[in-house]
């Protein structure tokens, strides 16, 4: 019957309890990774929502929570191509110019570094990103699909050349072949990037699949003295979690969102993720508060977050882009047509 | 520096890419456990909104929803005592009367189980809970804190020996020392009880405890045949997560509720629990259905769902009550008054 006997010894019992110990898990429930830090990505990813046209308010706004919460990166936004993408249609952080970033960050606080995102075949990286000591951004992040990755590649070099912290954030991955990943890697790595991103574009994977590819992604760059990041979507609410999921095997690079602000479903809210780790440098209050002033108001002129047409794209491993089309039509919540269509189309 | 040569072989690859298949798990991402059973609870959970004053349409809607998606058990509310609580102060699913029941379901569809929760010292379970021919019942689920476990049992034993199905349901373990988890687990191993549930009242755990304790459970009822089921609430937007990962790691009795419907953050959304589950029995079309008809509407009059109070309460591992209050009062949105509030009472 496999019942235990009352007498068993207290040790024994002890021993019961750990069975569920988790041997991939770096570090204990009490302590904290000094090397893990957060990446505030919340006007870069939410401006995909808006085509980047906040106010400098707001971003101001994000970047005070930010630096009073302990966030040790924020993103500002893209260094798209004007050449493909006309300024007149799209704010200024679609652009990150020098002069908007200074308007608003001002005297920078020494506590914080600022990323821009830079798309691979989106940037004309050698002329728009400057030697770092003329720009107020400290790393540049690299965007990539994996048929991209030689150009990505490149970028990564000229931005390391001009004196950034690197990543190579490469999108997509629950869409391609694990050969292709392990090629990926074993470039990556001999790259100078000093980070390489699990990125779920389209909020897609499972806890068991962030685990599995995390481990991977750190074999693969074991030895280099690299790290490993994590950007996760929400679509099937998930984002936390495989958040959590990622850094408890590894990964030390942690992308999160105030509000869990962000394109469709959004991204792993900060204020959550900030109440898991443990290191006393991170304080929850400045973001509840700047969600309470800024992002309340804000979240009634635009949308974000979970909901079930990103539920249906993210369980069907596809991209947001018709949840998002549905969601800004009249029938928003009609969820059977949008299933039946998505279905369908299969 | 550990780069990888690239005349590595293909399968070396392979074996690259497996590190993180998971020696706790039971089963692989692409076939599916038959014995793995839903259980629905939105009427049940959530009728503590509105003291279960919901209208008979709507649990109907519920029934059907469940029915079609093939879930195998719903629990339609508490078998609650009438000297304790006034018939007059609640609705019908307070209670769970046999005419009640009857009148809603009719005659019940052979593929769904009906349960009803008994509360530990709440429940006159000698009279009110009738032998199961005489019953619409087929389970009865008895939710015990830590100290009322003698009183559970001796409910299971009355439930049992009126011919149930049953299940004990260990609230609020996020905060009950680990050696008292193990000794409950030792006297319901004993007990006729058919399945064991984690249960997170709180919304306090994170993957790595459900882990830890599901495998605890697991290994209490080793060899008795009894099941190991979980109840997870979102109060950090972890139900969802925390439900598949007690599945990963062999539970295989899972609660949720349609649109996440349920006390406070709510519960694990039945939705994306069936987008998870690969067993064909399982459909999601009729629950988005009932969510766009039925749930979309309600929510305009009765709130449910993640948001900040909740996250801090389950992050402080208290119970939700104080961020129920809060939500109802005209202050809902004041997430740093309710901090300082909660932060200071510690």
């Amino acid at each position: 019957m496999g019942m235990k006997s009352a007498n068993q010894s207290s040790q024994e019992r002890q021993t019961n309890m750990h069975l569920g110990k988790d041997k991939d898990a770096k570090g204990t429930w009490v302590t904290y990774r000094p090397e893990i830090k957060i990446h505030d990505c919340t006007v870069r990813d939410g401006g995909l929502i808006n085509d980047h046209k906040f106010d400098d308010g707001f971003v101001k706004a994000v970047y005070d929570a930010c630096v009073a919460a302990g966030v040790d990166y924020m993103e500002v936004g893209y260094k798209a191509d004007k050449k493909i993408f006309a300024p007149s249609d799209f704010g200024a952080w679609k652009f990150c110019d020098e002069d908007a970033m200074r308007r608003v960050i001002g005297e920078k606080a020494p506590s914080i570094k600022l990323s821009a995102m830079a798309d691979a075949e989106r940037t004309d990286y050698h002329n728009d990103i400057l030697p770092r000591e003329k720009s107020v951004l400290d790393c540049i992040r690299v965007a990539t699909y994996i048929h991209q990755i030689p150009t990505a590649i490149d970028m990564i070099k000229d931005a390391h050349d001009k004196g950034y912290e690197t990543t190579i954030n490469l999108m997509a991955v629950s869409t391609v072949r694990d050969a292709e990943i392990v090629d990926a890697l074993e470039t990556i790595a001999q790259s100078p990037v000093g980070t390489v991103y699990l990125v779920d574009s389209f909020g897609a994977l499972y806890s068991e699949q962030v685990r599995y590819l995390t481990l991977t992604y750190l074999r693969a760059i074991e030895g280099t003295g690299k790290q490993v990041g994590i950007h996760a979507h929400n679509n099937q609410m998930l984002a936390y979690a495989n958040t959590i999921e990622a850094l408890i095997v590894g990964a030390n690079r942690l992308d999160a969102t105030i509000n869990g602000m962000g394109r469709g479903a959004g991204n792993c809210p900060l204020e959550l993720l900030i109440g898991f780790l443990k290191n006393p440098k991170f304080h929850l209050r400045p973001v509840l508060e700047c969600i309470q002033n800024v992002f309340l108001p804000l979240n009634q002129k635009m949308e974000w977050g979970y909901s079930i047409p990103y539920m249906i794209t993210g369980w069907l491993n596809e991209h947001p882009r018709a949840a998002i089309k549905t969601r800004a039509g009249s029938k928003k919540d009609d969820y059977v047509a949008f299933y039946d269509q998505m279905v369908e189309e299969e």
